[in-house]
């Protein structure tokens, strides 16, 4: 029976980088590597142009009856000044919610041919290859309550609530833990334990159920320490485990390390094996429109999505390797251009990869 | 009349620290570029071995009518065990707020002596220097409520607090823009205004004292971008001001830039002037007691106390002239030791800087 991808371009350049992924699924699907159904939808401020919602009705049922979602990204600055619940990341985090996609894995992996685009000394990220394990449905981002209160004084007051159960803390360490054992059996869960109780606990549960994972090596690190740990020596990590808030600082700061985030693709999985597939990089609407972003990402996020949702490991190995090919010949977006290397727009490098497939 | 000065030299390599940071405010006293009086007392893991409080009463009341607190570092693993309340940590954070120093500065600066220590490549971070101004006494650290609960089912949960009032993040930028103001006349403010409506309520705040300061150029920056670009191009920025949580992972992240933390002091304030003053590194529990720590950031943050709490610029710049002139002349702690240079221990480096005072 033929899956189902719903496709969500979204805003700034998802669509030109959604569009060159959609090449990629049509041509395994002409090669007979699967058999998906592909559907469309608005999400983000593209969403709440048309329709006045950053995520309609219609979009998150077809997404919770698709098999995968594949997302380009949201928001600009056109949106900012909308309120939170009307903004563009809005219908994104609706999405992540209403789908229970809590757990989110972003891999940032240094590509040997793209060494001199970090910032980093190569000898400090050569080989770099850590997975962040990010909780994505709870934490601050959907913790009660929340808001802008006036105080009798007449003062204002914002507040936001970080809030953690025991069950969604032992969810997301075991798929930690899982994925540690399949890589390099080190886990590294991060946490303010010194400061926040509600991260306390989370130390808790991940030494609790350490116990049933004896051949995976657990540590612990504060989030201020791993943030500088990240930066002085990345190579000490495997898998990094974390909630939502540290997750979305640290990953972005891990990513940047590899000095190519147009590379680095993401999946946002739930229980049932459904999950959201997108490009860790944003909407960069300064960019958007000219054909010059980089699609590898969102390439590679089709891969993830091959692998975790599609039940088509061998298609998304095809995949990774076909972009590795590409790369291997000089091809270049302006994102990761080096002297000598020959540089190509957003179609040309989709169009390089599905001839590569 | 004299100014107090309480020295509280804490755990691990703080004693060893403190000794050569108070050999230094001797020294000043001995040329009668300072008159201060000193005093001893005892917080964190030190304090709770003492007397099983990690801020004993005598401590808080001696840290309010000094005119400057010297802090060595608090923590290690030897406390992890105990409960939030009991921790070291909790007494440098008792006197944070004890003593209402709600104004974190913390510079990132990169010595050109020591440009090899950086992981990052020379050209992203030669002339790094910037100032992140880190609000101390309020959001999620302080907020209530907080705790580990158990909810009917049983299960536990774990909840954290963000919260900031209008007044409390109107005095933190305050601080901020009156720095840039002497500085490189560059704000940037940071937050998760899109998505947490108490940083939303930040950036509002930011925007509306802007009109206060229009000889000051004001951005605006979401956390995870803010950690990608700084490792992307530091030098972009010149000051930041962000809340408690992130200022604590961002500073962190900042420092590694330099590739030398042990050379990193910081300085905190409150509304009159008085100031607690620390080495933005921890305890190093490691390396305690052999003699080895760099104590060149406790120094530094000396030189920081002379300039804002001791009304001693001019000695204030010497110690730093004093601590360049030691650098130049090729001597190095373990932690920043490169080929060619000669390896010292603690009491040396801080003998020698006394001797280039
Ligand atoms: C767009 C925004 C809501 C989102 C987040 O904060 O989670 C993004 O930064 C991410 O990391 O996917
Ligand atoms: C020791 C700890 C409580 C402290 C903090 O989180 O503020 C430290 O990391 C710092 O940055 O001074």
């Amino acid at each position: 029976m033929s899956k189902k991808v719903l496709v969500l371009a979204g805003d700034g350049i998802g669509p030109e980088i959604v569009a060159e992924a959609v090449k990629v699924l049509k041509a395994l699907q002409d090669q007979g590597a699967i058999d998906i159904v592909l559907e469309e939808g608005l999400v983000g401020g593209a969403a709440y142009d048309a329709c006045g919602d950053p995520l309609p009705e219609e979009t998150l049922a077809a997404a919770k009856s698709a098999d995968a979602v594949l997302l380009g990204a949201v928001g600009g600055p056109k949106w900012e000044p909308l309120p939170i619940a009307k903004r563009p990341e809005k219908g994104l985090l609706g999405l992540r919610s209403g789908l229970g996609l809590f757990a989110n894995l972003r891999p940032a992996v240094l590509y040997p041919q793209l060494i001199d685009a970090s910032t980093l000394k190569p000898e400090v990220v050569s080989g770099l290859d850590l997975m962040i394990v990010r909780e994505l449905t709870g934490d601050i981002y959907f913790g009660q309550p929340r808001g802008v209160e006036t105080l009798p004084s007449g003062e204002r007051r914002g507040v936001n609530t970080m809030v953690y159960t025991e069950s969604e803390i032992e969810r997301i360490l075991r798929v930690a833990f899982e994925l540690a054992r399949k890589r390099r059996h080190r886990l590294c869960s991060v946490d303010k334990a010194n400061v926040l109780e509600c991260t306390e606990l989370w130390r808790e549960v991940a030494t609790r159920l350490s116990a049933d994972y004896p051949d995976v090596e657990l540590s612990h690190m504060y989030v201020d320490n791993a943030a500088m740990q990240l930066v002085r020596a990345p190579k000490q990590f495997d898998v990094m485990v974390t909630g939502n808030l540290f997750g979305d600082i640290l990953s972005d700061c891990a990513a940047m390390l590899t000095g190519s985030i147009g590379m680095l693709p993401s999946a946002s999985l739930n229980e049932r094996g459904q999950g959201m597939y997108e490009p860790i990089h944003g909407s960069a609407p300064d960019i958007a429109g000219r054909g010059v972003a980089n699609p590898i990402a969102t390439i590679l996020s089709v891969a993830m999505m091959l692998r975790h949702s599609l039940a088509a490991p061998d298609a998304a190995s095809c995949v990774e390797t076909a972009v590795a090919r590409v790369l291997d010949e000089g091809l270049r977006t302006a994102d990761i251009m080096t002297p000598g290397m020959r540089q190509v727009g957003t179609a040309e490098m989709g169009d390089a990869i599905v001839a590569a497939l």
